[in-house]
């Protein structure tokens, strides 16, 4: 997503708008648009957690041989995402320096926010949705038959109403929740938020105290969606955004959890700090006006022992965990 | 001080003005002003770091009864310190709304920072020094007449050398230090100011592993110093100014060391955490330009064991701990 769109109300809450080309691609052609492989390019941006659960479920399910990856950097100008980390500025497949480009080919008068991430067909250059919440579940049902052999299932079929009910509270609180509280414009609204936020993170401390996942035996969609949050919370989300109750690093159930998966294959080896921060603290500058990017914090600590094998849960299940990522989309080692 | 005064260079480093005022009230009156009792008022701030370290002597010398002191509040307009607190919004012993006011009384034409910690001549309403370096130096050794009983030697002539060269370098790296960081108008002078300073934290911590404080066997000017900046790092330096390394409730030395003296009284009792983070949140629109304030962090740890009782040194020496504040300057509870 482009992460400041926010739209006033009376009190100068944050309100996220509504995607705007939220539209579905189906094993069946159903929807107006099918899956095929080597056809569609993923565009992210490695800041972005929107994108980031694209990115995760991508690997975990092994799609990168049949669906092509654009990485979008970490800084805008006035046209929002751009191909600044590319050779020439352009993205070497679509050949674009703007993802407005993308969108603006699906709909020349395209004025809604140009967000990541977006699935772009590769025969037009045209975004064919912008659909953050569907994609990855699509990902985990529609692109079945191109999944790797040993692939998770992410949103098995027995458990969707426990991952939809947890999905919800935690975009709420959570995802949403941080930008509600890094965005509000007045106190009362930044103050709401920040305590439907510590509340919703003392609820899933709980459950996780004595549980490996979410829900079920493995990990599911429900854990991609509540990690890209907490991964950023320390570098982001703590200071930018006045998440300060304490660091998650001093939450000891969470920050477990979050290495946790951070060491997990598919996690951590899509994670670049440094383009988390440049993005928030450079773009945001309504709320750091001097752009300046802090060195902190240290990142070493997501490397240490999280001591939760002991408890119920495995990581894949009945599957395996993915390769490495492929060269190309390797992301920095930690550096303190 | 106030906090905000900057002078740009060609970095954007922040660079703090001198005091325009930084006279000595002296024993003897060879400076040309006498110590008195009575006669001064001291004006501080419970947000300004600077100024709670004259608040900490005053109470750790007993002083109390012959030097009153006057407590601006947090918020600015653009007239700097003024006495928001007070019934009438006025002090109420110099009479006056800013303490502005003050320093014109001294100088009709006084152009310069506003700043406290400020001492006051009652009997003509004009200020008579915001050296702040100087005045606790003085509350130390001039005032010495009028130190209740069991009142500890703050800088002892055997050890004076040793504490001027600590303050020194703390003064640099770490008092102002966080301001160099949180004011740093782009990224090279901040990145310098936060290695600096993190730096000088990793000596200070070496140091303070093995003995209860910085020199002697006993709380001096120089724990004094240091720990002003301590008692702010998580509430606002952490985030505020980018001071983003670790928290200090992550650097278990000095953690440890700022909870001692919390918990000593003339430290603790000096300290209103809502006061501090409206202020630097509510005053410095040009890094913070909503205002919010942080509703973080939980500062109930501060009143947790700390257990350094086992390392050389007891906090008064020879001497006894001050009594409680006068019921007037009394601070809230810690809530977290």
């Amino acid at each position: 997503m482009v992460d400041d769109q926010a739209q006033g109300d009376t009190k100068r809450a944050f309100v996220r708008k509504p995607v705007a080309l939220d539209r579905r691609v189906t094993a069946d052609g159903a929807s107006g648009i099918r899956v095929e492989p080597n056809r569609y390019r993923l565009v992210i941006a490695r800041a972005c957690p929107w994108a980031n659960r694209a990115a995760i479920s991508r690997r975990l399910l092994g799609l990168e041989p049949v669906l092509s990856m654009g990485i979008a950097g970490p800084l805008h100008d006035d046209r929002s995402w751009r191909f600044h980390l590319d050779p020439g500025d352009r993205d070497p497949v679509l050949g674009i320096e703007y993802l407005g480009e993308a969108y603006r080919a699906a709909d020349p008068d395209f004025s809604a926010g140009i967000t990541v991430p977006a699935l772009v067909d590769g025969t037009d250059g045209k975004v064919v949705t912008n659909g953050f919440a569907q994609l990855t579940l699509d990902f985990a049902t529609e692109w079945r038959e191109f999944h790797r052999d040993g692939a998770p299932d992410l949103y098995p079929e027995r458990h969707r109403a426990e991952i939809d009910e947890i999905n919800e509270a935690v975009y709420h609180d959570v995802n949403n929740g941080v930008y509600k509280c890094g965005f509000a414009g007045s106190q009362e609204p930044y103050e709401e938020s920040y305590r439907a936020l510590f509340a919703r993170l003392d609820v899933l401390t709980e459950r996780l105290a004595t549980r490996r996942y979410l829900v079920g035996d493995s990990i599911t969609e429900a854990d991609i969606r509540l990690w890209v949050t907490l991964v950023r919370f320390d570098s982001v989300y703590h200071g930018h955004f006045k998440c300060n109750r304490s660091t998650l690093s001093a939450m000891p159930v969470l920050w477990a959890y979050a290495r946790d998966l951070f060491q997990t294959p598919g996690f951590g080896d899509t994670i670049d700090f440094e383009q988390i921060k440049q993005h928030y603290y450079g773009v945001h500058r309504m709320i750091n006006p001097t752009g300046v990017v802090p060195l902190g914090p240290d990142p070493s600590g997501w490397l240490t022992a999280h001591g939760r094998e002991q408890l119920p849960g495995t990581p894949f299940g009945t599957g395996t965990p993915p390769g490495p990522p492929p060269q190309s989309e390797r992301v920095p080692p930690l550096t303190p």
